[in-house]
């Protein structure tokens, strides 16, 4: 255990982040600065203030980064129409690296050697948030008090509290929550306990943003997203800040049951686990994008990107957000929407999200007049497809000329 | 023209494919040999047999081919969880080269020295049958009238079927279908005239495989999947053949208002164009196959097939089936599939296919004891991880390093 | 047919395009003016002009593109290390754009409607040309008379020639030469006739840029090439334009013997063809290059970009250069060179390049601390590696266990 | 420290393994068996088994692997022409698998409860005897003493054996060597101390197996090289196994001046190391494997393979030959080489590998016919290039249109 003098520590005011401050001053006779960002979750963060000031905290730093984080994180990625195994939609990765680094501009700002956070050794997020920050500062001590302690089950986390008057609220003391849970504005996710039989259907409870598709309104809702270089900018013709305009496509996909997923996933550190999750507005986003890039996207640039974005979402699910290799990946990727622009209309209904409609009037590479099964008057000529084919299958002719001789 | 003593006709009876025949009669003054598959597209193809003998045709085939199709072409694409630019199941495309298949085969045994077939010179499938002939004859000679013929405009073929005494139905004098569409057990299509302008939504009367998912049942169903070295073999524990376990599942989920598409996709041959697609039970496999390779595949291994799987989709999509990169690839992915056993249970509810539960008796790697959030008593060292993010962390700090000297 | 006013032809004086500038005259009955561009292949240009006032020509454009070429194709490529089927240097492939573009660019100052070119019907020069036209100005009309006319074998062209009363020298007479050669300052290569054989030594007498190993001086000579930016900016610390350093790369690794090749590569247009090349200046720039990435280059980023090399080879190979992947991948490439800049050493002799030392002061990530086989003072816990090995051996532990439960 | 009974030590017999023999004895208290490893290094293997004797230890293993080393590891890894970062050969990293698995099995017959090795903690060979441990055994121990103790310099490693009564011999007295270095029958390999400068040229003193390019003899030797199913099996007509081959080809290539290598690589434990190399037989390999490759593979299926390869040599170089997806990549190279048959010719001269002709009597694609530059007899018809041209240019002349609109 190395000496630390002051140690900034992401802080969401809950049971497991009070135990840890108290456990650092104790452990490391340090002083500690308490970090809380406003992802989006959906949660009152003055009590953090309260409680980090009753546990004797100096420095409180309590950020609203919600538009940094939809502008600059969760659209970048979304420009790749990136998801993980096939599925999931990096809502919890996604939000890692941005703590990271307001991590370390803290510790610099009030001249901590040392940073600290609550996830545990088995997670990814442990891995998100400290490759984040050796990233950003080579030298930055970290502790992660739950590779350190002993406090690994629940029983021993809350006699530790109540030891050391740490308020644990009834939630808690009735067994806490059956799940262990992430939320900002990308998304809510659900791991652990209930969970843990990947055989057995998640209980209808656990859901929080989104009504189940039975429950949802039986009349569909269509929705117009305008695209600039990527980008969503506006719904229904309304221009919006990116973070207003994620939540709005939150409440009104939540409303139609849009955007849970039940799954199992490979986490980097080498186990599978089973993983819940609610995205509604990304579940809209990331078919809205696929739309409006198949009518402005190069056939042979969408595929690029395609054969990329497993890789891309392996980075950021992996915790290399702040790697060189993504920033090159994202060279590429934003490179590529330079043309991806007009609109999508989509109409969500009882947990669908369906693609209506989608134009440009500046980059649509679909032309009706190449396109038609009727005559084309000349614009293309079918006979092209005769050399077309006879070049394409040269190799396996000779290949199977040969074979026939032997 | 070169000379054509007797040519293989892919032949389904309508009308195109009716013309063409009388075409390559008079044209080329040659034999037709007419060839027609039932691939489950849901026709009566005795008509097309009464049709060909009233034209003259003395060799007529009519094959039933829907286990082969289901067994050796859709399932192992669906072992690579398959799908073309992000969305499409690529039903047509999987049928091409098991026609392209029959049609040599049927030549080698009618002594014939050509093939034809009725698609146009805009699209994919001439393609695909063509590479795929040429790759199992490369001395095969293919006619494709659509590149040779001036019947270009659906009046002109009417014309030349009434000078001709080619029966046409009322549906083809009333304007014909305002689609082009293709059916077998896995998908039906919808491309063309109504549907060439992309910003507006398909009609509701268009859909035929499927109820929309307004009008689906309000009550879900579930059904439980058995997999066997990847491929499904039984429904709610009834073993089935694969083509009636993909007619089972296309009714399900076709009552559920399950696996109906609408994108624009880039052609092999260059053009953009938007299409329609039901794919039912294709769509129910695709969400279940997963899940089950969610716990019975390694995670490298997953990530390697899921780096590779738009490329093998391109290469089925632009009809490289028969070519020894398919091959190739399928070897892998066959490999990986060894493990693929065990069961998944989905939900069908108004369009929405969720997975609820998936398990492996004998191959899941999802293991409770290491996944768990509680105490592991020892399972996993979480001590570990530090190490692990240290090490891949070195390089970004040296990194880091190096820039703040600057 | 179709009719043209004015055409652009690719010109070098040269037997067969003084017989396509005859015949385009006849045959299309239109104005032809001559372009011949200086890519530094080492010939007079001048007789070209002659030669073309000779045949009526009003409009000869002579170009001195060396600088643009070297800078703007040859060394953009040399960043990505590039090589086709592992071997192939690029030398034809990448002049092939640059031709393309300004053919159009002299279409559009000279209002002509066409262009045309010398290349076979065989080959992929004729898709590097027209497929960069296209690209560029998707109008144009391009004639390639070799996929036109009747002179398919050398005799006809000559006995055209003759007739015509275009000059034929004497080395045409005597059967011109044994080779079908192209060059410019990146290489010169041969293919055709005496090489049709790929079983066969290439004669020592074909090579024209380099000695034999055999033959070159017995002394070795080291050569210092700085980088900056990924690109090589002096020799021995004298700063150089870029076609000037690789002029003089060439002439000194000539002399050293370096830089030929002899393969079997796979055409675009689906055949394999035999091809000797000579690459002196190019070999070395590789080697080198590799050398300078290796200690500015995060590993990641090395390992990205070499997963990505052999696309962006086949793009180049294959003629899309102007397309909008090639653009996009080499955003990526080029994001990556803002590191690469220090020194490299190599010793030539007797064809072999070697790296003898490579540095760089600004920018190495080679780290001696960390490195040293010795005691590191503690820049590195090795302990670290236990934890690092043991979570990358997780997943395989737990389907071992599995296996042997079984 | 867990408690282990008789542990499995990878043995040498030099000064590292017989101060590990006697630490492990003394610190665990346990039985050690040896086991010593016959790969080709050209060592004499009995005075280990002397040594380990005196040491008292009763099981002692001495294993002659060659033929297997050769035959199932480097001939599989060469399949894939595989080389890390465009350079290295791999000779380490292939021997660390075959080296695990035999300490896996001799663990099981002689229930020892541990293995342990002599590889430091900041090397690549760690990983690799440990993933391939773990994979093969998931409950094996391993003991890995420069990650434990303290004697992390020389000086304090001599101290220990002259105070354990370990020999030491003239040569560790004198300081050692001045490079740490690893041979079996693929290479032999200098890393360390006075390699330690990248700048700095290798010492010509340092090389074992090759002389340098200047006193190779001045006359060029040509080999022959069969190939069957992808792998050498004969040499100048001799048939031979396998590791009598690959030492034929040490000899002939290392007196021709061929193999060397100076490199700096990523290792895979996040740090830069400078690297030399001598793999004389193996870049002969190389050279000729993708010279019969290049006339009986298809150019999709060498493609394939080519952008797999990278991926490929990263799992040998990263030490994960027993992975799930080593296997599966594997699968698909070995289908890949059923068609590679042929000979290959080389001539070698000071350093030069230049393969000289190839043919293949079985499997050449390679049609002359097709490939003449002269009248093919309508083998090939010129006109399909220009549909083939236009289609693959339709998507850029689409996009090229609109460009030009706006």
């Amino acid at each position: 255990m190395s000496k630390v003098n002051k140690v900034v520590l992401a802080y969401s005011g809950g049971l497991d982040t009070s135990v840890i401050l108290k456990w650092l001053q104790d452990e490391y006779q340090c002083e500690v600065v308490t970090y809380t960002a406003d992802l989006g979750q959906g949660e009152e963060l003055e009590p953090a203030r309260a409680k980090a000031k009753a546990a004797g905290v100096k420095e409180i730093f309590i950020d609203d980064v919600r538009e940094e984080f939809v502008r600059d994180f969760v659209f970048p990625m979304f420009r790749a129409n990136t998801v993980y195994e096939g599925e999931y939609l990096l809502g919890t990765s996604i939000a890692r690296p941005l703590i990271a680094k307001r991590l370390i501009e803290v510790a610099r700002d009030t001249n901590a050697d040392a940073i600290s956070h609550g996830a545990t050794g088995k997670g990814n997020d442990q891995v998100r948030f400290e490759l984040g920050a050796y990233a950003l500062n080579p030298n930055i001590q970290i502790i992660a008090p739950w590779r350190e302690w002993d406090l690994l089950s629940r029983e021993k986390l809350m006699a530790y509290a109540e030891k050391h008057g740490i308020p644990v609220d009834m939630k808690h003391k009735q067994g806490g929550s059956p799940y262990s849970m992430d939320a900002n504005l990308l998304h809510i996710s659900y791991e652990g306990r209930h969970l843990e039989n990947p055989a057995a259907e998640a209980e209808d409870s656990m859901w929080r943003w989104s009504v189940s598709p039975e429950k949802a309104p039986d009349a569909a809702e269509y929705l117009d997203i305008e695209y600039v270089n990527g980008d969503p900018v506006s719904l229904n013709g309304q221009p919006m800040k990116a973070h207003d305009l994620l939540a709005h496509l939150n409440k009104i996909g939540g409303k139609h049951g849009v955007g849970r997923l039940d799954l199992v996933e490979n986490r980097y550190v080498g186990m599978k686990s089973r993983g819940c999750y609610e995205t509604p507005g990304g579940t809209i986003l990331l078919k809205a994008h696929r739309a409006i890039e198949s009518i402005t996207l190069d056939r042979e640039v969408a595929h690029l990107k395609d054969d990329l974005m497993p890789r891309y979402a392996s980075m950021i699910y992996n915790g290399y957000w702040w790697s060189p290799e993504r920033l090159a990946l994202q060279t590429l990727i934003d490179h590529t929407q330079k043309t991806v622009n007009g609109w999508v209309r989509v109409k969500l209904y009882k947990g669908n999200v369906i693609v209506t409609g989608r134009d440009s009037k500046t980059n649509s590479l679909f032309d009706p007049n190449i396109a038609t099964f009727e005559d084309d008057k000349g614009a293309y000529d079918q006979k092209d497809a005769g050399g077309f084919i006879k070049l394409n299958a040269l190799r396996m002719r000779i290949a199977a000329n040969l074979r026939d001789k032997k």
